[in-house]
């Protein structure tokens, strides 16, 4: 009986998200969902991909979060439009929150919307938020053994970040070991090394505009 | 109606939760719950905590995990048995499946049981698996503002421990700001800076004792 209830939320979950593609389609507007573990560096990868993005395209974001606005302050910090999902202590979005962000923007006056998710390497795998593309990433401090601990994030990723790679050397993480996980899962995902402190995630620019322009 | 379902389950886990602390008192064995983000060190700590206190205590653990043994592996490498807890996918173990693993283990030849949970830093936080005490930790790579952000992990944590804080001068962590938000939410938990890189962790081998002994 309780799967039978798991399998109606998923369905209508399922049902709501392609309600949102359709939207978005509708105004032209190409959606990303940012994946991976608290801290990982989802919040920091949009703050130094927003400004070379939002040269050219109108950007927004739909900040994930249990209870606070801190992320979403991070963001609005630098003038881009954001709307705080506040999932009141669940572990992930689902498309109906997302849903209700999306009649929140303007999309009309909208090119590209990123969702981030809630700090999670398991549970936002199992929900289409009606997305386009996923983007998940990993930091070297969490360990090489995560994608092959935590596949479903890996599975469906579009493109992979390997994030915090300045502390390469004070880990024992092996990038070669992190790859061919991730390869297992994913045969056709890129897989980009970045570190934010010495570079712009140059990758993660050039992925969105692939899908934009 | 998809409420009630989740109150019943809720109220099926404590249920078996309050059965697991009996069983445990029963047999004079203290259990320990320890949970944080993936990568956050959870395994290493194990390893560095079980060799001084199998010295003076008969130890097992309880590895929990969506799918693969590695963990499980390291810490019988140990000589330490342990006890694989697949969740098969789900993002956090109950206490159907900790009952399932206690069932398992002689708990008649033990005197502590450490129950490593899931990585996540948000969905172990409400169920109880029968545990004693629960042992929260975060790393410093993951950023000062994770306890603000999940607050349920530091709520009900009876020792939260700070790991690498070798990393601490590579990244921009504010270990007052993180100790003062654990505050807010916990008045009573110990909270510990360590580094397995530099010392181990004896305040947590300190801690497990002042309950065993």
């Amino acid at each position: 009986m309780e799967i039978q209830v798991l399998r109606r939320l998923e369905e209508k979950n399922k049902a709501d998200a392609d309600q949102i593609r359709a939207l978005l389609n509708q105004h032209n507007v190409k959606c990303f969902n940012i994946m991976g573990s608290p801290g990982c560096g989802k919040t920091a990868l949009l703050e130094h991909v927003l400004p070379p993005l939002q040269q050219r395209y109108r950007c927004a974001v739909l900040e994930g979060d249990l209870y606070t606005t801190q992320d979403a302050e991070r963001i609005a910090g630098m003038g881009t439009t954001v709307i705080q999902l506040e999932t009141q202590g669940s572990c992930h979005l689902d498309a109906n929150l997302v849903m209700r962000g999306m009649q929140e923007l303007n999309l009309d006056q909208l090119d590209i919307v990123f969702i981030e998710n809630v700090g999670n390497l398991v549970c936002p795998a199992n929900f289409d938020l009606g997305e386009h593309h996923r983007i998940t990433v990993v930091s070297v401090t969490e360990g090489h053994d995560k994608p092959s601990k935590y596949p479903a994030l890996f599975t469906k990723a579009d493109i992979v970040l390997i994030t915090k790679t300045d502390l390469l050397e004070h880990t024992n993480f092996d990038i070669h070991r992190a790859k061919e996980s991730i390869r297992k899962f994913n045969d056709h995902a890129e897989i980009v090394e970045t570190s934010i402190r010495s570079a712009p995630p140059a990758a993660l620019v050039a992925f969105v505009l692939s899908i934009v322009d």
